[in-house]
């Protein structure tokens, strides 16, 4: 392909090393078939022969047509999954385990890197004030490349921040307010311009659902992440259904990522079976587009190749694995990432919230006394079965739901350090934690309904209108 | 899903029975796993086993997981393809039959209709005059609910015209024409609007070629297009890398016919594998769209569900089959089809010719020396080897590619009439009757190049607006 360089075999992953050696089995046969001369025949044959060595080399197993490899770095649908391991895919979080997913063990699985202390410190000293708590605490823990975005950042070198939902339903929890929080303060520490897509063509090809009601999600969704503060003039937000139309970049860079994944990877990264519709097969490609700068001609100013950094949950990471691998393909920058934890739910760390159960989750639009009763009814506790023994023995902070939500809204880290002691040494009651966040959530809650409120269609129309946003590049 | 109300068993094509087979099975599977309630597992297994029975009715074969049934109406591929038959799909037109393609045959395995001589004769009625030679002639032979199109003339309500090209290079040849000229002259007697996609985002997927070669062609093929005598405010010509990016009316069209259709079903009607890539595999909804009047807001000032009328070359019917399929569980209504057969390259019918090979064609840039020497030399010749004979047994009009040329190119139906009995008779010799095609195609090719000099950029521009075209609906 005219815009797909010859590249060395080792670096290829197994997917397409798996491709390689089918394409050229049907080339020998095409020769073989056709009567070629001899000579020719056998340079296929030799270079067949060399392509399925270096796929057992790679795989450590031998190439069988018709079975794609699994490729042990991508969770797909379960399948590759090993007896222990957790299940992560963009659809589907489980664990056995009451802390929740082990995310040292994904980092090492999805191949990403860990955010550590040096990181850390070097985003302090990057941006001259203390980290979000987000980052202290470990809530956005993994990252791809954000070194170059940092080394980007100090030689004076533009990014932009792109991230996103899947408006699948009117009502928000506060665990979706995570990424937009985080992206929120990224945008204003950094001062760099952001993206927001919101997939309601998604949600219509994967939910029983129309078009009209998809796009009315969206910008009901879009609402609520206005409400986070965004900066209007340095923030795009659309909807698919909507910006596909209205940009001729953004469907040349999906057009151009389509070219470049087969059937078989998206089969591998995602599950997708034969009875999958098209329209679910092809749309990794809309998500991955927004990677690249030249998506938005309007906002950039037609500038292409710049830097771009997603902050999303770890859950996404397959949509960026494969734009990652595509990018270099398409003369395109890889994105880097930022990943988060899961936010757990209201009954335990098992799963991540879900919009579709009440009272898994607060929701953006809950009372002050719906927010108390679904705390102190639903919270797991990690507290003692009696007041006698949790004097005695303490709780533990490592499965309290109550302590884990705190650890995301209660920003004040010594009051958050006084809680957990006094918790772990038994002192502070499962009713007093929970009072705690009862205190912290409808205060919270309540300031984003009122902030929600203030968000006028008009505002929503400015936001969602491509245009050029306030940044020099 | 929403859109897709439940069919009865009997009405379901043999690929979306083995769909509901394997939905139904799967289904199962989940309920015995998640230990559902016996009469809830034994409902779900009657239903199954009823399905298997209407598969097996409907199919003759019983149900094989994995294994989709061979939909023998579609030519995919060659692989359903008889011993015997003509291998017919959008890329590939084989016959062993000097004649060319039985379309006769073709008409029976597609499920289309012939066009006879009552329709002729209705449509002639219809216009208040003599049809064109493309239908008195059988060159367009073959058709989906013309009948429909004729029934909503006759009462007053309105269709418009598509049709289309893939740009794969910058030179047309003639046989190119074909479905333009039959269009120009619908387009006049019926007096219609007219939509054309030059599918460049196609030819980028397939070809070794950049996007901006491919829309360089669609530009380039829009000139020779426009040439052919459109009316400017009848006729709206599109790029789809362009035009995508422009209409939010046509993607949403796209993403609904990609809910719709299944990889199976594109695996079926197109024999795409698992190694295509995803655009391509995606790409049969892009073609479709166009079928549906709300692709068109400007055009159409915002009114949905016009008939849409689409003339083309037979082997662009499985796009139209699938969309057929679809059209009604999106709640649109059915393009209905007028199908040419293939036009014959040079050295004779058993392949249609072929703009990457030279010789293969007369081209639309050809002088009047060149297509003389192509005709002289390369148009098979229904003659015999020597004059004496041919004096003696005449020529065979069947097989000589002259003779057919003219029966496209010739419009004067005595001329064309006295021409064959005279060359059957053996009264006329090959070289006269490359003569009179040589003295028919160089005018011919001439005047469309000077008319394409006159098609200015700006021209090629207001074609490419999206604008409300002159017509009332």
């Amino acid at each position: 392909m005219a815009d797909s360089p010859n590249c060395d075999l080792k670096s290829l992953s197994p997917l397409q090393l798996f491709e390689r050696v089918t394409e050229q089995g049907e080339k020998v046969r095409a020769l073989k078939a056709g009567k070629a001369p001899k000579d020719e025949i056998d340079a296929a044959v030799r270079m067949l022969l060399s392509l399925k060595l270096s796929y057992k080399t790679t795989t450590g197993q031998d190439y069988q047509a018709g079975l794609p490899p699994k490729d042990l770095l991508l969770i797909n649908n379960g399948t590759t999954k090993e007896e222990d391991e957790d299940l992560v895919d963009p659809w589907n979080v489980q664990t056995s385990n009451a802390k929740g997913v082990d995310y040292d063990k994904l980092i090492v699985r999805f191949g990403s890197s860990k955010i550590d202390t040096d990181l850390i410190n070097r985003i302090e000293r990057a941006i001259g004030q203390k980290p979000h708590h987000f980052l202290r605490r470990g809530i956005f823990f993994s990252h791809r490349d954000m070194d170059q975005v940092l080394d980007a950042y100090e030689n004076k070198k533009p990014f932009y921040l792109y991230t996103g939902r899947g408006p699948s339903s009117q009502a928000m929890h506060v665990g979706h307010l995570i990424p937009f929080m985080f992206t929120k303060w990224l945008q204003e520490v950094f001062d760099v311009p952001l993206v927001i897509q919101l997939t309601d063509d998604e949600k219509y090809l994967w939910k029983d659902m129309t078009i009209e009601k998809a796009y009315e999600y969206a910008r009901e969704n879009a609402k609520d992440i206005i409400a986070c503060g965004f900066d209007i003039n340095k923030t795009f937000i659309f909807s698919d259904l909507d910006y596909l139309g209205t940009s001729a970049g953004f469907y040349k860079n999906i057009v151009k990522v389509q070219k470049h994944v087969t059937f078989n990877q998206v089969k591998g990264i995602f599950g997708f079976t034969d009875s999958d519709c098209i329209g679910k097969i092809s749309f990794p490609a809309i998500q991955a587009a927004p990677s690249f700068s030249s998506s938005f001609p309007q906002i950039f100013n037609g500038k292409e190749n710049i830097q771009c950094l997603i902050p999303c949950a770890i859950d996404q990471d397959p949509y960026f694995r494969m734009t990652r691998d595509v990018a270099p393909r398409i003369g395109q920058p890889k994105p880097a990432l930022l990943h988060s934890v899961f936010f757990p739910a209201l009954q335990g760390a098992q799963t991540k919230m879900s919009a579709s159960d009440p009272n898994s989750s607060i929701f953006l639009t809950d009372t002050p006394k719906q927010i108390k009763t679904k705390i102190n009814k639903h919270a797991f506790s990690g507290g003692r079965d009696t007041i006698e023994e949790h004097r005695k023995y303490g709780g533990n902070c490592d499965v309290d739901v109550s302590f884990m939500y705190l650890t995301f809204f209660l920003e004040d880290d010594d009051r958050l350090e006084q809680l957990k002691q006094a918790y772990t040494s038994g002192e502070l009651l499962t009713g007093e934690l929970k009072k705690v966040l009862i205190e912290t959530m409808q205060p919270l809650v309540a300031a984003h309904q009122e902030r929600r409120k203030q968000v006028t269609d008009e505002i929503v129309k400015q936001f969602m209108t491509p245009r050029k946003l306030a940044f020099e590049f």
